[in-house]
């Protein structure tokens, strides 16, 4: 069995050592569990962003913040669902190819209109499709089984089968049926069915506004000239899309070097978005400037450092109604807890009505050895084996390297204390 | 086995006996087939939408009409992927926590400068996350497997294992490494990996630009009050919503009655769109008014009826650069016809290397009795059960009834010679 190790170093916390110069003394407090911290964060989140009314047209993508009912019966009348006649179905029970039955045609029903006839036995109407079946008629005959060889006169070379062809009034809906809940993300299909209910505005929440900041003083903006020691701003257009993606309204606020004053200025004129992503500065030798930043700009903390691998050293608070998170520097770790936890935010701020990643199940591809300790989150490959899917952990997850990010379409959660995974197990999936 | 019948009365031509007064001779040629059909529709597609410029911030789900290369090394510099200090392996090979190493600190590297320093044997240098390797070092000791109890000396605890925690030059990006193909649509972490080259910003699609007609008597739009027998205007919003999420710049042009001239002056005022929806007024009945109409207004007719279910009236043309399909007014049908058509046909019109809805294999849940005669595409939910997906084919399958669309997350494809399907046959699905 092929094994590959993707240890890159955690280490027991009894066998730690921690330098005595630049290490915090909060570096000793426990980590918290994945569960733990992710119940801190959404207990944050007291309240949702306001709502706004839009014509459907324009709803897609947006959360409901309303039950959407219909207030009609759907459809409004018995509707032919076929090009034909309208018929009594006794009147033609005895119809075949070789014995049509002969009804004398009394109306031609476009659609859009109604017919004031009452059919009697013996007579038929013409009927376009979606027109009101005229009172009297049970049944429509699709116009292929008919021949009108002679005017004020149809052949009918079928009975009626199993259908009908008659849509009942209210069948698809009828009035009062909720078609949707608060807290629904608007599809086109469900735009569809507004429209069909005659619904023409919903309620939808505002999208949430945040802010990004990356901190880090090798960090330039894509487009220059590196110097010695520089690299590009990666995090704020990774969290620019991943934020777009999950509905807010995003605005890269700036990049500041690791000097406070910079990040405190940045923070103090943007304190009215509801979201504030930092990333960098979080790790352990750079945690007490930024941590010293953050509580002068009165972001209070609410916890830091997560069991989870990639992305221990994340940083929530709050500052004012803001609620700040502070990201790894580390793009894949920055992405791992943007999913494992700002996402769930994100959600629960526009009121939907479930938070964060869909998970699910697959078989692993690949065998894998771990130090336990932490939860991991290994970005990997689902592929369809037939009906069934099988994750394969991609061979590179080391959190410093960003371009097989690309290739991930799920996260593989490994638990704490596993030494090892193989191949055919069924484990834990985050689609993302 | 629980079985349910889908058939509504799929007529075998030959027992058709067509009506003489209200039917075009078109009727009796025979219908395309399905890939038949998407091949008409691809081929007619001979070029892409123009492009434009975006700074990568803005390239969120926007489709790539360029490779994107690598310029620089990522990393552009050995680089440390810990806090800690920067070492030589020879010098900590003994390493333990009972017998630390000394090291004499020659330098502190904060991240993004450069040091002038060439490390030498039994010197360390103190060096941050991210920060470029001073020459001579190979191998970065974690800060917490060290103690500075002196100044300008280090004791260090262990020695490198298979993690040196350094980032090579190069490592995740060689320069000239194409992190991206022309035809991909940008997801975040794309957009992160092109920050991380330096890329600015690229060229993408513009947005296909779709116009909307609605045909039909009957319609209303939602928001006014029913009259007898009117019902509300479902395809604009549905096609809205579809066309919208495709990528497309999209604009609902109208809702025309049957009668010719409405038609031919929206089309006549809307020539200069790329794509151009009809819904309604394809079926048997209907056919030879608007398709009089679309050949008055420059319509040239590529094919019409498919032999698919639900869907079959399906009308392919081309009006001079912009392509036409008139679907039928049925919303389930259109919108089938959308997915199986349309959005390949938009795809390939944004240059995307992929058209049309991806594609995958599941068991089938329930078992089901069919007419042979034209390919189903049965609205389905796939459920995951373990690691295997369950596709289980919604009851209500009659294409009049729309409610149920927003339930189905996938399209189940039955051959056109199936009688019967079983549960747990593996049949191929059509993500939504």
């Amino acid at each position: 069995m092929p094994t590959f190790s993707l240890d890159d170093g955690f280490h027991d916390a009894s066998r730690t050592v921690p330098g005595k110069r630049m290490t915090p003394p909060e570096v000793d407090r426990p980590l918290l569990a994945y569960e733990t911290a992710l119940g801190i964060c959404l207990s944050a989140v007291d309240r949702c962003v306001p709502e706004e009314t839009v014509d459907i047209a324009k709803s897609l993508g947006r959360v409901l913040r309303q039950d959407v009912t219909s207030g009609i019966a759907v459809p409004p009348f018995d509707k032919s669902a076929m090009d034909g006649y309208a018929v009594k179905q006794d009147d033609v029970k005895s119809a075949s190819e070789k014995k049509p039955v002969v009804l004398k045609v009394v109306d031609e029903i476009p659609a859009g209109t109604v017919s004031d006839v009452v059919l009697r036995s013996g007579e038929a109407a013409r009927i376009m499709t979606g027109a009101p079946l005229p009172v009297g008629a049970d049944a429509v005959i699709r116009l292929e089984k008919t021949e009108s060889a002679q005017a004020g006169l149809v052949q009918v070379y079928g009975k009626v089968d199993e259908n009908n062809y008659v849509i009942y009034k209210g069948q698809d809906l009828l009035p009062g049926t909720r078609v949707a809940s608060a807290g629904t993300i608007v599809e086109p299909a469900l735009m569809g069915i507004m429209a069909n209910c005659g619904v023409c505005d919903v309620k939808v929440s505002c999208p949430p506004s945040v802010g990004i900041i990356s901190t880090g003083s090798e960090l330039v903006p894509p487009g220059t000239r590196l110097q010695g020691g520089q690299i590009y701003d990666v995090n704020s257009y990774l969290l620019y899309g991943l934020c777009a993606m999950a509905g807010c309204d995003v605005s890269i606020l700036g990049r500041v070097v690791d000097k406070s004053c910079d990040l405190l200025s940045l923070l103090n004129s943007h304190s009215d978005v509801d979201l504030l992503l930092l990333s960098g500065g979080m790790s352990v030798g750079d945690y007490d400037i930024v941590h010293e930043t953050l509580k002068r700009a009165g972001v209070e903390e609410i916890f830091w450092r997560v069991r989870i691998k990639p992305g221990k050293p994340l940083f929530f608070g709050r500052r004012g109604s803001a609620l700040v998170f502070g990201l790894p520097g580390n793009p894949v770790s920055s992405a791992t807890n943007f999913y494992l936890f700002v996402l769930p935010v994100i959600d629960k701020l526009l009121g939907k009505s479930s938070w964060g990643l869909e998970t699910g199940y697959a078989v692993l591809g690949n065998s894998m050895l771990f130090r336990p300790g932490r939860r991991k989150f290994l970005r990997a490959k689902l592929r369809r084996d037939g009906a069934s899917h099988v994750a394969w952990v991609l061979n590179e997850q080391r959190s410093g390297v960003l371009s097989p990010m690309v290739d991930a379409d799920i996260l593989v959660e490994v638990p704490e204390d596993a030494r090892m995974v193989k191949d055919g197990d069924v484990v834990k999936v985050y689609y993302l």
